[in-house]
């Protein structure tokens, strides 16, 4: 039995998130599996390195299944590129250590959030960003994303029944950069609550309008109120960009 | 009665071309003058540089119309932003001196290539690339490019009904370069004929992969014969770049 490490990329628009639901056919893993089963003749589970809601992108989500097959990961690769549609494409296979879990050995993952801030049109990207014309204070977002890195409380940042888990988290780095039209931010920690990089984003946001001050988000976290932090930024601009172990 | 220069992005994905036909709604003219029309409340005709083939994309697409309105240009840009689909852009407008024609002032046009040239996936950019991921020697086809550089018959490269006109061009450049797993093919002329830079495009891949030599693309040109030259890349991997007056 093998344990393999499979790197996807996917336009989220499509789906309803990574997580298989009952009709398997809208998410990615539900894709991925009916068809890693039906090339393999057996069944077959893969564990992702976290959710990705509907409408979320990946750049490079880290998916872990165990099969025994006596198929080269070249051989298995081909026929996922062959057969995996359009949105979804298998980067890189390998197999990996027997104890490797995409999601229990994730270390690190970053998240990106690609804000087009300009009148002007965005037709070639279009799906991949969320549109946000107001004139932006990137100072003042920096400002307020130093005070947000670090290890905190995040639950002012997520949505979702409280489960009573913890919901302490290491931000180790969030970064604010103009690149042309685009202002794009970018999020590293060791784990991210329900929405939280959507929640940070909205707020990050206000803060940069004018609508809130960087100081505010002190008070944010302090809370542990999501009603105190600003609003959950569509889907379409989140991107799953990297995963570390 | 003002003349107007507007520049327009688009996925040509889900058009028939440029070119208004009959049923207008699924070419960009014909939503372009049914929106100016109904804004501005009169008959507009809008002239684009040239004519883009069904599926091709135009990052900067030149167009000139008349119309005679009390809107500002920021106006008639915002309202076009407004009401175009999300896969047309207005990118700009402004007045233009009244004898200034989109097609009729063109000095010279550039079109990209861009050819996936890979087997690992192209997720985010799948409807703007032409997967071709055969071996690619970028020597033989840069010699290829610059016999195919400056003033030529190039009859052999294009198809289409032999209207008798001259077929005479100046390609003044033809840069082949590699960006990471992309192939772009970038070709600047005074004037393309029908199907021009898909054929050229379609030859220059038979040169990279070991089909023909360098040299013999001067025997096409030579022969002004249709049948000499290689395929005709398909339409999603070009995009109308720039058009210079």
């Amino acid at each position: 039995m093998g344990n393999y490490c499979l790197i996807l990329q996917y336009d989220g628009t499509r789906y309803r998130g990574w997580q298989k639901q009952g009709n398997t056919d809208r998410t990615i893993q539900g894709k991925l599996e009916t068809l890693l089963s039906r090339l393999l003749d057996q069944k077959v589970e893969a564990a992702g390195s976290g959710r990705t809601d509907a409408g979320v992108h990946a750049l490079a989500q880290t998916v872990s299944f165990r099969a025994d097959t006596p198929l080269s990961c070249d051989e298995l690769l081909a026929a996922l590129r062959r057969y995996l549609p359009e949105d979804i494409g298998a980067v890189s296979l390998r197999e990996a250590d027997p104890r490797f879990h995409a999601r229990l050995s994730a270390k690190e993952k970053t998240y990106v959030y690609r804000v087009w801030n300009s009148a002007a049109p965005c037709v070639f990207e279009r799906r991949f960003v969320y549109v946000f014309p107001d004139v932006l204070d990137l100072e003042a977002m920096r400002s307020a994303a130093a005070r947000l890195t670090g290890r905190h409380d995040f639950s002012a940042f997520s949505t979702g029944k409280k489960t009573g888990k913890p919901a302490v988290r290491t931000l180790s780095a969030l970064d604010v950069e103009r690149i042309g039209e685009e202002v794009r931010l970018t999020f590293t920690a060791d784990g991210f609550l329900y929405n939280m990089v959507r929640i940070l984003t909205g707020t990050l946001l206000e803060v940069g309008r004018g609508d809130r001050t960087p100081e505010s988000v002190e008070e944010i976290l302090r809370s542990a109120d999501r009603t105190t932090a600003g609003f959950t930024a569509p889907a379409q601009g989140l991107c799953l960009w990297e995963v570390r172990y």
